[in-house]
């Protein structure tokens, strides 16, 4: 069933180890949409300036992503541009120039409004607020945030996920969004702030899903060469809520199992290490279905005992 | 069936955010072998000074540990001091009092020669060497080293892990030893060196298990306080150890599978775990095997999918 994102469409500049390009097609919500578009139509709430490709929309329309939502305005489209610590855990941001995304204001075309999918990129708190507040058929509702708006805006976050079903943050903005270290202690309290839901991203050492009565956990995937880290996190929330838009879950039902939901934990796990494997989102050029696929059998094999 | 256990006993001090002691039972062997105790009898070698005390080799005799091998010699037992950082994957040595193990030289009890199974704790890899020599009966023998052999005694280190079946470390001293930063590429030139099986031990993070053919990854279980990780690793060596022992596996004759060494990385596990719950090897005065195989089950709980 279709899905809705929302979030940043942008152009990157990347220099990891392993290469460096200057301009290319980035941003969280370009990252979500194309790994959902393995599992569901995503439909697309972005904005963009003049200069935005037609090859780029033509990559999000090749795959299936609706892109009436994609809002083009005069001026720039956002660019940031970074640089990875050889180990690449840690990046340094080197530019980062918001143009047209500086007074993004999510606006949903009608026909986005039955969706019962919703995903909400990083953005200010009271504009992810906003649009779940206009989509009344809402199964399954959640997303991302930063550090930023952890520290600087938490009341206004607060009263954002409130409303929703799950939270999909990294590790460092668990322990910051809740004050515990240790990631259970944190993850009680998460849950105790709306969401009955806690995705937490540990990079490269796999990810955690909490629920207020069960818990599961999955070792990152093992790639011999790691290009590009930028999206791997967006990736895996498009895998994620993609997987469970495809399968029609709701959890206002009590349709949602924990043996579903650690399913699509693992298909964003999938998607996220498709991701690193090329610089960008080029590895989506080539990516097939049936490669998600086996890769996900993979994973059942190197942790089953 | 029965195992020997080489390496350090010693006294510990250790001061974590939970608390302090300054000086508590320690040392390698130690944990190798009460966490083995729960699986097989391990016969241990190590050596101490006359100050050591009665309830400390009671404690291992009372969990089974076979005692001939600890030699008593005039002086003091090994002490080591260090402090943890805040988060605690991180520690400082604050005192290393080598003491009579300093010129500690394994002595092999003649009833310990038959024992098929050889977990040698972190020493001096020609010891290492000269006790693996001595056993003519091996069904399976392996180890654990250290930064120090790896730097300063390479040429040693590589000599002594040829002949070993299985290499146990973590993952900073695997990325040392092989050169490579990613573990994967790191696997596949240490399983060059001699060892069929690599187990890689990342903390907080879980473990991994690489063969020729195949790698296993689990996640580390998640405790809501961490009291003192003094001693995990070398439970995890003797958990793994000790399961593999108790089933009678015979690596040689091929009875060794996938699965079962991976259940043993569980096992391995599972007995971290328990060790960092309490200062030192408290949690070994009262932990029961029903709560190991329950804990296992844990482990299946949160990691299926």
């Amino acid at each position: 069933m279709s899905l809705v994102v929302v979030g940043s469409v942008a152009y990157d500049g990347v220099e990891t180890p392993h290469g460096k390009v200057d301009r290319m097609l980035g941003g969280a919500a370009t990252y979500i949409s194309l790994a959902a578009s393995y599992f569901t139509k995503p439909h697309l709430v972005a904005v963009v300036g003049d200069d935005f490709a037609k090859e780029d929309t033509d990559l999000l329309a090749g795959h299936g992503v609706d892109i009436e939502g994609l809002e083009r305005v005069p001026g720039k489209t956002f660019f940031w541009a970074g640089k990875y610590t050889p180990d690449m855990n840690d990046r340094e941001t080197l530019t980062t120039e918001l143009n047209v995304f500086a007074d993004f204001k999510p606006k949903l075309p009608k026909s986005y409004l039955p969706s019962p999918y919703l995903l909400l990129g990083n953005i200010q708190p009271a504009l992810q607020r906003e649009v779940r507040g206009q989509m009344k058929h809402i199964k399954l509702a959640g997303g991302d945030t930063m550090n930023f708006w952890i520290k600087d805006f938490r009341e206004e976050l607060l009263a954002t996920i409130r409303d929703w079903d799950f939270l999909l943050i990294n590790d460092g903005e668990a322990r910051m969004l809740s004050g515990e270290d240790n990631l259970k202690k944190a993850a009680k309290k998460i849950l105790a702030m709306g969401p009955h839901t806690l995705v937490i991203k540990r990079g490269e050492y796999g990810a955690m899903l909490f629920r207020q009565d069960s818990f599961f956990v999955v070792p990152g995937y093992l790639l011999e060469t790691v290009f590009d880290p930028t999206g791997a996190g967006d990736c895996f929330a498009g895998g994620f809520i993609g997987y469970l838009a495809q399968q029609g879950f709701d959890l206002e039902k009590g349709h949602i199992s924990r043996h579903e939901l650690s399913r699509a934990v693992i298909y964003g796990s999938v998607m996220g290490s498709f991701c690193c494997e090329r610089f960008g989102v080029e590895r989506f050029r080539t990516l097939e279905r049936k490669e998600v696929d086996a890769r996900f059998e993979e994973f059942r094999k190197f942790t089953s005992f």
